[in-house]
């Protein structure tokens, strides 16, 4: 079976840098099966591919190694890691981009990219993700063990990610928007199991400074310039309009609040 | 040989939606050979998403698979069908993506996605791109036949997209810009047959409100500032720029008029 | 080992222009594994696909074949070629798309694409892409030898893309912005070997009508607000912004005049 390397980055579709990398992994390891999940990351924002790298990963075959470049610090002193979690690789610098992921299968091990023989002879300071991401995730494709990339370490980056949770003084969730998608779903950080605790009975939603009056459980069921609350394919809250976008009717941006209380 | 999976969708690059459906190919088929035709159909345009399909799908090899997903009413009781088209199979929604191709080769069976085992076990109801449709593709790269998928359907959705035909009550040709390509191309129904029947002698173009004076066989030929008339790529009339663009030149849009004329 | 053909164009991702090249590939050479470099080139500018191309070939491994498509005088008489450059062979029409590569690896063989067997039955005047240059890739894929495809020519075209070179008499390096990337990192024609050549000692960089006054290593030892210069991933000299587009405060695009003099 062809093991499949799996790209996500900020390096968008206009450069030939992803292209480039692709032709890094097939020099070092021509079975391997490329697949991109997005080169579309808003520039610089991990926060982003976190979020975009947790959403994806799951839906792959077990095996499947996964490369995220999303780097403001490249060439800096952060680390190149590469993560062993359940049935997945993670290669990625050390800024972040795991910390969804972690959440969901804390890695059982991680290794920082010091062995030099599995990086490109020559590491720009500009480009890791070719010269050393991608070999990396090329020679764990080609059978290298995780152990084998670098010294391990005990502990890496995380993002102080905000989590909806239950307050119980004010008897209310606050959450926030976390995703906003090509279609103007907001997507939120509210989860099923953490909604149905709560209840849904009688209750308010409030997206930024808007009420939204009703839950649905599908698209199709909102009426033509209503936003109506419903859970997507994630399994969060979002918000929604019909044939528009939620986040231009309802003004709102990744990060805004949302507050769900009694009535 | 490896089965090859065509993908052609409207979730553009940014979110991880295809990546997360080729994930899900993947885990069921890792065989197969996935290629993206485009990702970046106008969101929920379904005409759009047609006409690109049937101007794709002929230049695939035979067994190709093709997974369309524009789809505005996921989650609701549209049905997800499976159609065999000659030497091609299509998994979408039935929203009316088959019309075109549906024109050039007449589905000898459809089926409707009823049977759950070749589906995720949990179906979204907000991305049934990722837990029906993919699935689907998978089984049938796998080797399940297309019976297998559901219960067959005699009928399916079709648009109603406007086919250019000679008037022959006012002697002309009526037919309108169909799409709008990256370089502003103005690509219309109206094809070479059609049009040769009409005869090209004592002609006169008219697209929108303006006339289109030359007809030529290639960009080349065209002047500077000057639109042209020539039949292109898919073999119908389309109005082009040199080093510009038609569609800006000529303020037209998909839907414009185009009328045919003897002087 | 599967053969890599990487596609490079101008054709957008809209449209279905890429996708059905991947389908004429597959039906030709099943076997052909098939990498994206960009399908993002800017339309008509076959100078930005010269230096893309350039940038990226060489980190692909031996046997690549690229089919590069950026092609204003598509259907004119331009000629469409093969060249055989070192461990590499090319595929695109004669317009200079090979400049930069052949800089670098001179062509050992090139052929025209004279030979019909190898086209498509019908060549499309708007899209050869498709029709001509996609097979006579494939057809390399699967074994045909360059010769095979056509007649040999002596020339082919070349841009005259500017060199840095050192000027003696002026005691200074006159050099100009070839790329902009996506980050708005502001490539040079400037190569390390040249500047260091130069000399780096109390040199002064002007960048259209600003000196950028620090060189450093890497992008995180850039100030907030700065710019600076830095040796990028392929060894040029580029202007940078710390979480910011150097483009954008430099106020400058490609063609923009560097100069590096003794201050």
């Amino acid at each position: 079976m062809r093991p499949v390397i799996a790209l996500l980055s900020d390096f968008g579709s206009r450069d030939h840098y992803v292209g480039t990398m692709k032709g890094v992994v097939l020099g070092i390891c021509p079975d391997a099966n490329l697949v991109d999940i997005t080169r579309d990351i808003a520039p610089h924002d991990v926060l982003d591919g976190a979020l975009e790298l947790a959403a994806a990963y799951k839906y792959f075959p077990a095996g499947t190694i996964f490369v995220a470049v999303v780097d403001p610090g490249v060439g800096s002193s952060r680390r190149g890691i590469a993560a062993d979690c359940g049935d997945y690789r993670f290669v990625c610098p050390d800024n972040g981009l795991l910390t969804m992921v972690a959440r969901e299968v804390p890695p059982k091990k991680v290794v920082e990219l010091t062995e030099r023989r599995y990086a490109r002879p020559t590491v720009s300071r500009t480009f890791e993700g070719r010269d050393r991401f991608a070999p990396a995730a090329a020679w764990l494709a080609k059978g290298i063990q995780l152990p084998a990339l670098g010294r391990g370490v005990s502990e890496f980056q995380r993002l102080d990610i905000p989590q909806a949770a239950v307050d119980n003084g004010s008897g209310m969730i606050n959450g926030a928007v976390m995703r906003v998608d090509r279609f103007g779903n907001l997507v939120t950080n509210i989860d099923r199991k953490t909604f149905e605790k709560f209840g849904r009975d009688g209750i308010q939603i409030t997206a930024g400074s808007k009420t939204v009056g009703r839950i649905v459980a599908t698209y199709s069921e909102i009426h033509s310039g209503e936003v109506c609350a419903l859970f997507g394919s994630t399994d969060h809250l979002e918000f929604a309009a019909n044939s528009g976008s939620a986040a231009e009717i309802l003004g709102l941006i990744r990060g805004a609040k949302v507050e769900i209380r009694r009535a």
